[in-house]
């Protein structure tokens, strides 16, 4: 295990649940981010007290407004995290924010599902695009060759729901639109990992376990994961990834999950 | 193979390419169905004159104005169909109706992400719940155990461009939202087929081969299959399908491809 290094790191959906969980694990790092990007769609809003706490406290922590259904939005954020960068590139852009509507497939209409993709799926797509040019750089300022995540990556936060051969939980969830959604991500997750290779971009598709935030927790369910150890073995999965594992689909304890 | 025998089909993009096809060859069948339900968006087009000259001629085709991405047209058509059935059911519906605009990722926007994931994803879903009880009346209708596509089904067109495992033609076609929208129809498939299972309603995901349409065509490809070929392939897999089939991703030869 190489570990992770990383000097930049954005993570959106930062201010509650497993986003959250990122920002304070980089804190903790022996060799923290010198810039932690924390993407939060309302930062002066009741749901980012807990960042806005951590930032006050932590000046690596820089909070930017994100909406990722909102190219605009997207567009502003990647021009502020360029200016904080200088010169310098993007390493790490993990893309978490994602919502999920409980619904049975009886039950489901097409303002959910499109509210649904647009988040989960075109908002990461959108980021992928906007952050190009500083992964990019990131990418090229760093020494040797191959992929890594210490170098530049693009990480989806995905689900195992989105696994069509498994179709996991089913009988506990249906979700239909939130499970076309990241079977949708981990697509666009294998169309960037195929563009973005060439600009020494690794990209890959997560699975962060069922883990006791309040997605997790919808529908009364009780997860069996701590936002920590789900945070803590993504991050080790992270430090372990090389060239070949570009456009892989892997869940929090490094297991391949089935498309 | 048992044969593919139904007294009714309903089409959705059943104008031109690979619909057209479907209703011309559900009309040669040596027992045609008594109807042929041909969905098309804009009856009195001039794209339609093809199908209105059909139709014409062969009283069992009913043309159905239905627009797949909205939801109050999807309930017209259901309303429709229900009358001229009378008291019996529908066996077969085609989730045929399908867009895809030529971009590499670079230049994908919201905008086309959504039209394509709401026309190529969420109109199958849709029909699918809006037709649910005729597909029911049919299954129950039908003599014998066990699901088969003459008995009562959803067909849904999907494309191996939705195989995240293969991704398939990659450096000929990026097409980023048409991947992510038929890689969420395939996870809808999988849906439909669970939910639906119980009431006798067999769900499949077809790739038609790469097929000399328009949409085959564009952006100067010459594909390989004729419409002919393509549609009585699939129209072969079709009606060898049984209950142990609900679920699968098959090609117009029959093969499975993965997810
Ligand atoms: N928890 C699980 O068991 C589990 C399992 C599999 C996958 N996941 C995935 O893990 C990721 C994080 O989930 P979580 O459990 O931490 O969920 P969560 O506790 O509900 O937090 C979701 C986060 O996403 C943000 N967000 C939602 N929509 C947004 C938008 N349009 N723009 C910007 N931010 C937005 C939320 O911001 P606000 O506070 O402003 O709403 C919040 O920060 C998601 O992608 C989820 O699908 C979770
Ligand atoms: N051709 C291939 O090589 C190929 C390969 C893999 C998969 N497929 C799939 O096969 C299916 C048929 O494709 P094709 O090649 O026959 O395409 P096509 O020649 O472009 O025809 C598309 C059909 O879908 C209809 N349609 C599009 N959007 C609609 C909407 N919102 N509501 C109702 N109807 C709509 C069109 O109606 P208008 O005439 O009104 O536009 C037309 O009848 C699609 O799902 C496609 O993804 C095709």
């Amino acid at each position: 295990m190489a570990g992770l290094h990383v000097r930049s790191v954005l993570v959106t959906g930062a201010n509650r649940g497993i986003g959250l969980g990122f920002v304070q694990h980089f804190l903790r790092m022996p060799n923290p981010p010198q810039w932690i990007f924390a993407g939060c769609r309302d930062p002066k809003g009741q749901r980012a007290q807990e960042l806005q706490n951590l930032a006050s406290k932590h000046p690596n922590i820089i909070i930017i407004p994100l909406e990722v259904s909102d190219p605009a939005s997207i567009k502003a954020a990647a021009a502020k995290v360029g200016e904080h960068l200088g010169g310098s590139g993007l390493n790490l852009l993990i893309n978490n924010a994602g919502i999920l509507k409980a619904k049975s497939l009886d039950n489901e209409v097409l303002q959910d599902m499109t509210e649904t993709y647009t988040t989960n799926t075109v908002g990461p797509m959108l980021m992928g695009q906007a952050f190009l040019p500083l992964l990019k750089k990131a990418a090229q300022g760093s020494p040797g060759s191959g992929l890594s995540c210490s170098k530049a990556a693009i990480v989806n936060i995905s689900s195992i729901g989105g696994s069509i051969a498994s179709a996991f939980g089913w009988e506990l969830m249906q979700v239909t639109s939130y499970r076309c959604s990241k079977a949708a991500l981990n697509m666009l997750s294998k169309c960037q990992s195929l563009a973005y290779k060439e600009h020494g971009i690794l990209c890959v598709a997560l699975h962060p376990g069922w883990v006791q935030t309040d997605m997790g927790s919808s529908a009364g369910h009780a997860p069996p994961v701590t936002v920590d150890d789900s945070v803590q073995g993504m991050l080790k999965v992270l430090s372990s990834l090389s060239e070949k594992d570009t456009g892989a689909y892997l869940d929090w304890e490094g297991n391949v999950i089935p498309w």
